[in-house]
């Protein structure tokens, strides 16, 4: 463990910026093992709103100044929590003068960003400064135990699995535009937003690339109301897509933000030769599993002694939530840095999720023909 | 109501026999306000199980000889509980001879047959025979709710469907071969037996048509052992398509034999702009809803005075199983029969959902490329 | 297997007339290996509804002359479904004919009509005619596993049971006065007629006495409006017990009509120290449990080949209705008669319910005071 | 506001002291509009274990010397996690000294300190001081949103509440002694431990005194291996109790630590004229309710905008856990400290929890008479 706690300086103030302050005023709480971090300086455009997240959000410091914060010896680690389209660019800026690097996900939106950055965190770490690529998911521990429950063979070899996530904030024809429905800011709609996660639990889950992938999009409202009158709609709504692995599996995706009555559902099931895994975030200290041959579900509420990432938190029974994902992650991030290894998922496993995408996209102009995403660009 | 009570003639005596012999033994107690049946005749091929089945299951005679069944002026109604294959030639025979016919799903193996089967239907129609297809989960009272909420507009336009068929029995790699592993004689796996119930919801209860078909299948477990040694597996073990309607919305059908810890589960899910509704098979008395814009679920025990079929059978909370819906389509038959009706569904929708998995199956071929159902053949 | 069908005579044609009718058409369908039954028939006073009943529900003849039936050689089951206190007399009655009897729960009114009832079941068993109480929730097949579960030590002793039998018919204080509602005719409330059920699962789920009782009674709506204007409601809406068994174990017991929403739930769970058990009637066939050990929840879909009663009905998966429990208990009974052996629940059975129900009007009575159920009458 | 921030003192720092600390910690974050607050000082007895803990859990300062802590200027709030046996003396010195301060359930272990500590309340309140004990339950959103229903008559009158706290840390054998099985130490077992937050949650949902009680206590297992061989347990394992209102409803209540599976649910269900409510802790992001004369469930994830608490965290969907029931409690006594308004729930609401745990004993003593609380001691 590092005798100096490590100083952070998150990029970003809103939704994500104040769920990265909470992991990292609390890693320390629950994760003692790790290096401890100091909440050095909290980075924003607009001066007013930034004091106040920063007093809010437990931050030492604000700077508006980009180019002072690369600059800063007290900070260690960059962790950018703003909109895709400017994570390569201030990523590798970072990476450059030699920070370790959290980049929200998903990790651009681009292919051809997500590879420079790939480049760059390779060079970077030969420096000793890691970069990581924040797929929080990972981090809920009945997701963790579903990874361990197929990595030590329990549920055979998986064949198919079913990855949903389904919301229902745009359900309402009457929701106004925003930047997310528009393609020169978002890239994408439900694609990048969700389908990522979905696509990085498929790899994660069950430790397989994906070779050919075939997508569909739709946009079921085309236009919204927006600041300045009526507007076109020009990203998805939704996704449809059938994933084919090196190791034979076949994954479908559906994501959408269009399902009434899901507010947030992830829900992810595997099933193998010997076995099968269920989870929906909506309930997310539960795991649902057949195990060893069983053909009936076992539902464990993962909050047991010896189960990933329990030990740190409550006696059994006491549940988690959505935001503890995050305190977790940044313990990893942590633990790899204090141990000098390559933290995961890297950005390497970013830009794999992004030819997915980029391949769901290209697919579905192609009317559904099939895409080898690493033949996306 | 006819004073005379209809003779039924049932062919076949495996499941789908007992199952249907249940129906025609416990209509008039269920439903005494339609036309009265009399079990006249249990239709096979080898004489001794024939004897013992209709001794087990009420029927008062035998045949072996499907001419005189046809002659027989005592049968009114024709039952087909056979192969798929089987289905056409015997079906227009029986519509020819003047019997009512019903005919189990799917209606036939190929998309020619079926149109040959509809013309018959028609003829017949106009001698007043008439024809339905066994899409009995049209029956499931909770399903049949779920069709007026659509009807009636309590979930807003649809959007988005998903209609999942989980079945495991064949997740054993060891699990031996059969016919319906074979395509000459099952015509197709998952995708025949599986996807037609979710094509036929799909169709029942948005009321639209599918105007646009991208489908894949896959085998997993392409040998098995069979009589004669190993054989190889000919048809799907797995089906995904994704349907496009003629009222915009988007339908996505997976349907498995593999899918471990899932005996039975059909699961029918619905978005649209003012609500939502989901089932599942596996609980076939609950259907959970968000209507009328709500975006809480609502669960229903769907057992209650004037929902659909309900009175029929006990008071709230006294739950049905999965053969009452063979007796709740027998009084829908019968009762369409009395008034001089066409039934639903009819062969038309038979065919319409035949014309679907031959869709399915084309894009397949074309490695996922989207075919219009009405080019099928 | 006897060569000649038994002939039965069911007495009443309401609700349960109507279940256990439905039972006797269909056991032999379902189960062909037990004696095979005659529909003769039909009991009751009013010959028009009794001749409307008996064309439905499939009985060859009516009769409003109890002592012909008695004397009619072709009887040879007496299957009563009629209120309770008229069961004595008429089970007496029959016994002393020479009738198998089946008895509808509860046994009885009072405890010294269920003794009276006992003694006369005893002395006909010595004459080779045979007598059993309905319980029928012993024949769901995810119940009789529960048992087998118990049985073979697979939840370690249990120390803790939980049953609650929750409807909601009642809560509208508005739903008008009925036989149901006064004790002259009922007895009492929910007491006799859901308790029993509560108090019979847990004497046989445990297969253990209770021999101490704690109860309390209370009416909630203490007035209803009846065909003669406002009338005192005389039963228990709801009723409260802890049952002492001489296994050590605690049972708690909740049953009411007033809990809304509650359409007919019947709450099994049963703690042991290795292990645990849940069911509702709700969902009859799935049971939930921790065997051997383990303290995470298994939710099996009790349709699996081998499982309680599963094989005389369908493939795995294929869920069974309420009314499918009498038709295995008709079974049950058959099958018992077949081989000579008494069937069970017997009455004995039935007065150690009896007792127990006492018991907790009597302590309730008292305040709450505690009551040994043999010393009730 | 108040322009100063508050010194905290938490006195303890095991599983209590590590919940509390982490409230104190993030308040600010997620609350900033209450009063502001430095957590000042740790305070414990073994000073190498208080600096570890100190250090983790973010506070300034650590004292051993409680004397010290109470003359500390620097120290406006005083909370205390300790066990029950020291609240009383602790909380009366830290009124008597100024202090504000929240106490952890149970209030005392005895109605006679429970008493005492009320008067000193009262007392302290008139100078400024208040006081608060955490039965932190109070502040999940879901069961705030069902006090919000209930007070507002979306049930109607509730006339049966069923309470029960089931977990399974004793349910085996060879779970070693400790304090919390001693009577001089823990002053009751499951009782104190789970029927307090069971009673609390029935006067606070139904806003109704318990005016009469009948209680039973078992122990199971009654000895287990302490340090020292083996040991007789003298608390209880499991408590049953039937609660009488001052409204007129009755609430069943029945908590244990004995069963297997059960890790740590308290499940609240609320019968009224009107609709219900259903509640359990294991999956705390969601209300089950029937509502204004519906009779089928609503499940709501209780995540969204307007509901209560909900607004301090995050966006529809992103569900909250066990710990942030104590932040929000942190905000509702800094929220009432800065307003001046004494803040619930109150020492005397603990008194009033306490003297229904005293009648559950005394009417368990006295084999399930009724015993009414006010006559308790």
């Amino acid at each position: 463990m590092s005798v100096q706690s490590l100083g952070v300086a998150v990029v970003g103030h809103a939704f994500m910026g104040k769920a990265h302050s909470n992991a990292w005023r609390n890693v320390g709480a629950f994760y003692p093992d790790v290096p401890q971090v100091r909440q050095h300086v909290l980075v924003g455009r607009d001066p007013a709103s930034l004091e106040t997240a920063a007093a809010t959000l437990g931050w030492e410091s604000v700077s508006t100044d980009w180019q002072a914060v690369l600059a800063d010896d007290r900070v260690d680690i960059v962790d950018l929590c703003i909109p895709g389209h400017l994570h390569a660019t201030m990523a590798m800026e970072a990476l450059a003068a030699g920070k370790h690097v959290l980049v929200e996900k998903p990790l651009a939106n681009t292919v051809a960003e997500a590879e420079a950055m790939v480049d760059a965190a390779a060079a970077a770490a030969d420096r000793g400064a890691h970069a990581m690529v924040g797929f929080n998911y990972r981090r809920i521990p009945a997701l963790a135990l579903a990874r361990q429950y197929v990595e030590s063979g329990r549920i055979g070899p998986v064949r198919q699995a079913r990855v949903a996530y389904l919301q229902d904030w745009l359900a309402d024809d009457d929701a106004p535009m925003t930047w997310r429905m528009r393609k020169e800011t978002a890239g994408s709609g439900a694609l990048g937003d969700l389908a990522s996660h979905a696509v990085d639990q498929v790899r994660s889950l069950l430790g397989q690339e994906v070779v050919r992938v075939n997508g569909e999009l739709r946009t079921f409202v085309t236009e919204r109301d927006g600041e300045q009158g009526r507007e076109d709609v020009t990203v998805d709504d939704a996704a449809w897509a059938t994933l084919h692995t090196d190791g034979g599996a076949v994954a479908s995706v559906e994501v959408t933000r269009m399902a009434t009555g899901r507010r947030n559902s992830l829900q992810v099931e595997l099933y193998g030769s010997r076995g099968a895994i269920r989870f929906d975030l909506e309930a997310l200290n539960e795991l649902h599993s057949c195990l060893d041959g069983a053909t009936a579900w076992t539902r464990e509420l993962v909050t047991d002694p010896g189960q990933p990432y329990v030990d740190a938190w409550w006696p059994p029974g006491h549940t988690l939530g959505w935001d503890h994902t995050f305190t977790s992650q940044a313990a990893d991030f942590l633990r790899c840095l204090g141990e000098g290894r390559p933290p995961t998922p890297s950005f390497a496993d970013g830009l794999a999720v992004q030819r997915v995408l980029a391949a769901i996209e290209q697919s579905a102009a192609g009317s559904g023909v099939p895409v080898d995403p690493k033949e996306t660009r």
